[in-house]
């Protein structure tokens, strides 16, 4: 078994890869250590539209890896609704403006009836933290479990269930990994396990925090359904589920809007961000009032640029482009067309596994000839597709599973020359 | 001594209060506990140009209150910006685009040399949430002193270290609280003997963490230097000293474009937000390149929305206004304005004790007839503006001090028409 890396670290460029364009060097130089540009030669990106991204020097790029434009980059309604309400007014909450709570109700239209508090935050981090504290004031524990190569974000509090944030360390006693749910694992029996660890432990369950595509351990959709056991006994354990919408939310894995209901679980809390505006910066917290109002019992909450007029603008405008061009019933169609390609192709490659997915989120194990996790040549073809044009990224617990996460706007002709690219790579 | 009021909560809507409308009612109903309408009667707002804001009924507001549309309301100059950049490209920090390393080299122009990496983020809570991890990092310690009302963001860690925010407990064991610095406080001993208490109990002193203006504790600004012995005595303890910039920022105290820059003293941390984009979700912290590294060999750091396109497009804008319409200078010389009118009108006031504070960021202590610090009558004063048409706010131990806090652009003609309005409600 290799040695587990750390996925945002995955494909990064490091100093002293290549030559450094005078562009690289002043990035370097600004964001020090916490630099995360792709690649070892950088791109220098300068427009965007639907699923292509264009560089400095012309060349543009089909984007398979960057899923917060979702449903598609620069999109005029997106464009033109951020552009009308900042004209107008951007204010914050203290206030009421109308088009927060239009948006607020449309999103409260689709989802669980009983979530009918909506706490609008600016990322998906600041979502999670606040969700984890409204399980624990509700549940009075402490206990977390969430999935062994989870990414939920950046803040402190978040970035101790985000395993694959670590680069050292075990995470704290409160904290418990199971495997995501994939071949040969017992999910129901892995979070009973941990469930009962916490107890013993005297942390007790506070919640289950999952994304219900477990993108960062490599993608693992199927079978529906799977999650509803373990839900359950987290239930009986007194925590509640949190479902991490960030990456299966808003249609992308065409059956369903959200990731939870292609698996009919219930969840106690809903939380959402990346494509939810877009780009324009904005998440939420969909919960129970009685839970919300147990949160509040402790501590006052304010989220200055939470809910503002511009952001709901902007969801709406999300909202309505997925509803009018179809777009859940478009990443259906065109996730079924590029898993059977990918499938076509894995037949012709020993350097392909398994590939699975759900709609437009498809994870790719890339293997060696003894089908071992192979996280080397899983950087080859992140950087032969880039030679062809073509922007992907990886995840998993070896950094071995190519993460295919277009646009849910995408067309025929776009899967397939992503099929023709990644043919040529792979044979390559 | 009257009980210390939860700040947050300050001059809120209760139901109950009065006729709820329909729109106040879908308020309450979508964000539950985690409302926070101002006023009994909340104002529904349906547009706003500098400094001022007008309701659905077609009244307008003199804005004193909104610290965030610094340049003011719907600045054309940001809306242009915004607008532009979102209808060309909006991504992250994994590919260059040279607009996000313009804003950040315009910031580091304007920035203590030392501090050459900036991490953009997507509120001021996110960059005081992180900024803590780096103190943390760098001193090996766990320890904090903030203000007794501190105010620092609505994370889980951040949320920790804001006293205004709690509805009840003392906060953590590693956390001390120090008085601001107003008559008859020796900043310095009390930042000392706080120093001394966190290596006693064992947690040592990871950083002094201080919105150098103190407004949610009451607006503290002088005398200016009163800051210098106390970082020290900081630093000699092993700690960082993290400028909280998100309120005195960006020109606003009208003497220096930084809070910290006033009183001389030079932070190992920067962190900003609420101003920086007019309104455009966005934040940053800045800091020694070393100590982010220190902070990046324990954790991965990435945040999505952070450092976006569009976000820095909106940055550049506002330093851009602030510079070419001498914005800071405009807030010395309508600051001293609105200073000396205050003060005529304390003169002929027994209800207005104290008032003080830097360029357009002025704190009115309310009291009773006694000299006592007075909520109720705060909340008296805050309603009858209202009612003539300015919107302002409280802050404070008690609650009783008057935030005056309006936008940068403010003219005199907005100056006087402010100061009739105050006299008539004082008097009435």
């Amino acid at each position: 078994m290799r040695k587990t890396r750390q996925i945002l670290d995955m494909n990064a460029f490091a100093p002293g890869d290549a030559a450094q364009t005078p562009e690289v060097s002043r990035r370097l130089g600004n964001l020090g250590a916490a630099s995360v540009l792709f690649y070892r030669d950088p791109i220098e990106m300068v427009r965007a539209e639907g699923a292509w991204m264009e560089a400095r020097d012309g060349r543009r790029y089909l984007d398979f890896y960057n899923n917060v434009p979702s449903v598609g980059h620069s999109h005029p309604a997106v464009v033109a609704a951020v552009s009308d309400q900042i004209g107008r007014l951007n204010t914050n909450t203290r206030y009421v403006v109308q088009v927060v709570d239009d948006y607020i109700d449309a999103l409260k239209a689709i989802l669980p009836e009983a979530l009918a508090n909506v706490v609008m935050t600016c990322s998906g981090s600041e979502a999670n933290d606040l969700a984890l504290r409204v399980a624990r004031a509700v549940s009075g524990a402490r206990g977390v479990i969430v999935s062994e190569t989870a990414y939920h974000g950046n803040t402190d509090l978040v970035t101790q269930v985000s395993p694959s944030a670590w680069k050292q360390g075990s995470g704290p006693d409160w904290l418990e990994r199971v495997p995501p749910p994939s071949a040969g694992e017992d999910f129901e029996a892995s979070v009973c396990r941990a469930a009962a660890a916490l107890q013993r432990r005297g942390h007790g369950v506070a919640a289950l925090l999952v994304d219900s595509i477990f993108s960062s351990d490599g993608v693992f959709a199927d079978p529906p359904g799977v999650l509803d056991a373990a839900v359950a006994a987290v239930r009986r354990a007194g925590g509640l589920f949190i479902a991490d919408e960030v990456q299966p939310g808003f249609g992308r894995t065409g059956s369903a809007f959200w990731g939870f209901a292609r698996h009919g679980a219930e969840p106690d809390i809903v939380t959402m961000g990346k494509p939810m505006g877009n780009g324009f910066p904005m998440a939420a917290m969909a919960a129970r009032p009685d839970h919300l109002a147990a949160f509040c019992r402790d501590v006052g909450y304010f989220n200055t640029f939470g809910g503002n007029p511009v952001a709901a603008a902007a969801g709406l405008a999300v909202l309505r482009v997925i509803r009018d061009d179809g777009l859940q019933q478009n990443a259906a169609r065109m996730g079924a067309r590029l898993a059977s390609g990918l499938h076509r192709l894995a037949a012709t490659s020993l350097r392909i596994g398994d590939t699975r997915g759900a709609g437009l989120f498809l994870g790719v194990d890339v293997v060696d000839p003894d089908g071992v996790p192979d996280p080397d040549t899983t950087s080859r073809i992140i950087n032969g597709l880039r030679d062809e044009g073509v922007l992907i990224g990886a995840a998993g617990k070896y950094g071995a599973t190519l993460k295919v996460r277009p646009p849910l706007c995408l067309s025929a002709d776009e899967v397939d020359l992503f099929l023709a690219a990644f043919g040529r790579v792979i044979a390559g």
